[in-house]
């Protein structure tokens, strides 16, 4: 990602505006039954702003309203989720968070995360580190299952899946698909269940997993392409988020039932 | 409780020597196969000082080490969990607080939570009011469930719950059983399922919920008494907390596996 220090900083000041909604605002349902909120509309306003007069040549995807401005040349698109967790952010829950990944062709190829709340900002490095708060992270050490062993989870888990009784850890669930993968990719979870989602639900983090040498695959092992989700197309499956072995260990524990 | 303004500066500085710790900590195991940090060992050794000093008479029940001074008149006793969500803490992420209650007899008459990452402060006031951040909050209104109803989960539902598939709302755990509680208390979720823990990870939690007109009982319906716990007895069956009608609504869709 060119220019990481810049996207850090249109990072920062679109969390300043949705600070100034949190906690001051009524949501109302799109066509989707999810919400969204006017912080919603005005982060992804500053942002499609800044991105286009900085990057004119990229393509731009957003969450809301269907944006999608198509590359004028090459196959760089950034890819945007203003508020990722909307639903915790109308509640005045306290994990929610800017989401900004570039991605080149079919791959992330760098991400920013920022928690305003917290003050958590993530980011890939030109070195091809990761960063927490501008200190380098790594995935947890992998190693078998125990009891304080964290699994961050889709939020309808018991809707669409059983997990094993036999899983001896904890089960988290923070209100937001990137933090969940961000946390993940630093060390701060085992894994993250990404229930069948869009595009900008995963880009940034699945740029800082493969970074640290970890992975986003769909939950019959198949890689992920995000080319075909860029025009806004829902998964086809759910995703499970870590180290391999982590994945790997998850994938024998948890069971998808789809269609429910 | 008196002197609450006294109580919050407490919450606050120990949040801060807390955060002097985050993310710069090796977690040990207790004997009960849970995590201990050297943050827990030295807040609790602040706000055990500063409430023995400021409240001579009262008891004192906290969470590391099995402290416990029973009151030397009266039926007072402050019950502390310096840091709720010690294994969030020492994995980084960022939901975990100060907690402070006030149980007289057998009833929790006030209570104080501090997160120190976010800055959100939570307090029941003499006015019988909760407050977040010093502004009122009230429980969420009661209605029927939709897709973002939000359930506050025990950290091992896996292991000691089924919920039905059908209820259609969202799960979370935050990682801190007071931030449940005190999230539910101001209107942030409709409810929280507590696994079977101690007096000091729910007191100030249900001093909240109470003032607000909401409950907390055991999964069977029984009132909870604090009394019997203040020995530091594990519970004998898990609890949900939230508003009447919540709590009535989430106990036909959650079935409780004991024993497992």
């Amino acid at each position: 990602m060119d220019n990481i220090e810049h996207i850090k900083e249109l990072a920062r000041s679109a969390g300043a505006i949705a600070l100034g909604h949190f906690r001051n605002v009524t949501p109302t349902w799109k066509e989707d039954r999810s919400y969204i909120t006017q912080a919603d509309l005005d982060v992804q306003a500053y942002l499609r702003e800044a991105l286009d007069a900085a990057y004119p040549d990229d393509g731009i995807v957003a969450e809301e309203n269907g944006l999608r401005k198509l590359p004028r040349r090459g196959d760089r698109t950034w890819v945007i989720d203003p508020i990722d967790g909307t639903a915790s952010f109308s509640a005045g829950l306290p994990i929610w968070g800017i989401s900004i990944a570039l991605v080149e062709g079919s791959r992330p190829t760098g991400g920013v995360f920022y928690i305003p709340t917290v003050g958590d900002l993530f980011h890939t490095g030109n070195d091809g580190r990761v960063y927490r708060n501008d200190r380098p992270a790594q995935l947890r050490s992998p190693g078998p299952f125990h009891g304080e062993t964290s699994l961050l989870i889709a939020s309808r888990l018991h809707r669409h899946y059983t997990l094993s009784r036999d899983y001896p850890g904890k089960l988290r669930n923070l209100g937001s698909t990137v933090a969940h993968l961000a946390y993940v990719a630093t060390g701060s979870a085992e894994a993250a269940l990404v229930e069948p989602v869009y595009v900008w639900d995963i880009a940034a983090g699945m740029a800082m997993l493969e970074a640290n040498d970890g992975t986003l695959v769909y939950i019959d092992g198949t890689p992920v392409d995000l080319a075909p989700l860029l025009d806004g197309t829902r998964m086809p499956q759910p995703m499970l988020g870590g180290s391999r072995e982590a994945v790997a260990a998850f994938m024998d524990v948890i069971t998808y039932l789809p269609g429910c």
